[in-house]
């Protein structure tokens, strides 16, 4: 089991090898998970219940707000599956949630789960209606006073619906993304998508100020996370945005906003993490998100597959359905750096599973 | 897969059984390789790149200062693609280089390169021209502050025909010496080694200082790691001197100029650890070597032998072609000491190389 390297260097992930990770995973809903079939990251109709399961899951190897671990139609287990295994295997050194405006609570004794005062940010369809400037600066924040005990943060997400947020938000600014932006789906629900971003578009002054405009078309999380990166180069930490084309997009974020204020970033201790089915995927292309970028941005994919399985629910990720997730690729990368295998991970996958 | 002790109990290292570990690579170029046929330590007119070379691979997996993983005449494949593996099967917490006058500078983002100042060391056939003093003090001024967060620190070294360097130290310092130091070769080049040695004798004042005498017969890497030695005694800090008959040199070197200056030294934290290519070495005999220090001594060899590939260039190893070196000997105690297996190892050497 390896990493390819999407972007830069080996260097960055090489010298966190055998270092100590804490993992962050940043959650929010935002209610165009609630536009049908835009997403499969979850149960039809409850999508909002997605990153609450996947917080609960991940610490505790249980889900608390509903009976069963969340399942698709189509039957495609959640990637926190795979985060988790990582962490049974050779664990993180802490997790922590960042509630970004979860519908429901996590119910979790003892990990910490930060409260930013954040509610679902709504159905980009008719503007999401989120004070981006608030949310923002909430993120610049926390990432400056935010202090790992570890060596490196590994920064995740769960946002069901999030990649149409994160397309809106990357065409908004203006970057090229036509075909670019990944989805939960194999069959990339283009029509649904396209739909719901050109209805938002609808909404966008183009006269207005960028936060402006991220207010009607993007989610809690990308908005936050841009705002954390910008706030962590005071202490220049050393983060994994664990994540696809998601991630990608909080990173056009502080890009145009560093443009829009004529600043620099110092991004030599930032890299992504994505797994092989988003590197790999011929329906959407992370590199040329990244590329857009005007500072330089180390970013690797995991080579992990599920080509050791026999499993069919687990089979369904090598045919293209569900890429990423709850961090998947910035954990298997960490896997990689700590020496697991992947026959080790498929095992342990397999018994969550059951 | 096990070790063997060579001298002293097993407690030291048993004691370090699942404890972590700093990897310091000591680096440095003596013009003495520039001798033909004189070691086998990588391609010939180019052995001075070798520390650059294990460096940079140790590191990153990739060799960037040349095109290829530096390949011997008879293809027997550098050391460092053991020390690669177990740090990709176990990692060491941290590796940091010490340039102790390399040629070329490795090509390294992140990792750590301590620079101290020093140029490559002349061949000691025309004297080394090393301000010995100088050298010595800074390694001592080194170990006196440098801290690791880690529960041990593995000093290993890449010296290409630092056996040769390492005999006339000894031999110039009156220790019993005749046969006693490894080879990269299995027929051990005795002739040009001894001419070698016997030329740089001929520069030897008997009525010199210590000081002067090491300056015309060593190289950097042994003053250094003499110093460093006794400069890290202020922290009693717990070191595995990770290589064979070069760094029983080094211990010679503490030894005599403790002997000068009839100071004494508290030696149990410290330890050598090598591989059983030195330790059956019947040309070598490092046991003899480290039976003439004044002070006590643990040293262990581990066992792991290439008997479980097939793979020809590995197979030269258990040949006597190539026994030591970039610390993998003190790497595979470090993987036994952490639960690796002779086939986990076997098998992860043989896809580095391919």
């Amino acid at each position: 089991m390896n990493y390819e390297t999407i972007l830069g260097s080996v260097d960055f992930l090489e010298y966190l090898r055998g270092k100590k990770a804490t993992f962050l995973l940043s959650c929010s809903v935002t209610k165009t998970c609630e536009v049908p079939n835009i997403s499969q990251a979850g149960i039809p109709g409850k999508l909002y219940l997605t990153p609450t399961l996947d917080s609960e899951f991940l610490c505790t190897k249980e889900v608390r707000s509903l009976d069963d671990i969340a399942q698709t139609p189509k039957g495609v287990p959640t990637p926190a599956l795979i985060t988790r295994a990582i962490h049974e295997l050779h664990p993180y050194s802490n997790i922590e949630i960042l509630d970004l405006g979860l519908q429901i609570k996590p119910k979790l004794d003892f990990f910490k789960v930060h409260n930013f005062d954040l509610e679902p940010s709504e159905n980009i369809e008719t503007g999401a209606n989120i004070n981006a400037m608030e949310v923002f600066q909430k993120g610049v924040e926390f990432g400056s006073y935010y202090v790992t005990n570890d060596d490196y943060i590994i920064l995740a997400e769960s946002v069901p619906s999030g990649t149409t947020t994160a397309n809106a938000v990357a065409k908004v600014l203006g970057y090229e993304c036509e075909g670019y932006f990944s989805s939960s789906f194999k069959n990339n629900p283009n029509d649904i998508k396209s739909q719901v971003i050109s209805r938002a578009l609808n909404f966008i002054n183009p006269n207005s100020d960028i936060f402006t405009k991220l207010g009607v078309v993007s989610d809690n999380m990308i908005l936050f996370n841009a705002g954390f990166i910008l706030g962590s180069r005071a202490k220049n930490s050393k983060i994994i945005l664990a994540g696809g084309t998601q991630m990608a997009a909080v990173l056009l974020v502080v890009n145009s906003i560093l443009q829009s204020m004529e600043g620099e970033i110092d991004s030599t201790n930032i890299a992504l993490c994505t797994t092989s089915w988003v590197n790999k995927d011929k329906n959407s292309n992370i590199k040329a998100l990244l590329e857009q970028l005007d500072f330089k941005i180390n970013a690797y994919a995991s080579d992990f597959d599920f080509s050791l399985s026999s499993h069919g629910a687990l089979k369904l990720y090598d045919e293209g359905e569900a890429k990423e997730g709850v961090g998947c690729g910035g954990a298997l990368c960490y896997a990689t750096l700590n020496g697991l295998s992947k026959q080790d991970i498929t095992t342990k996958i397999e018994t969550l599973l059951g």
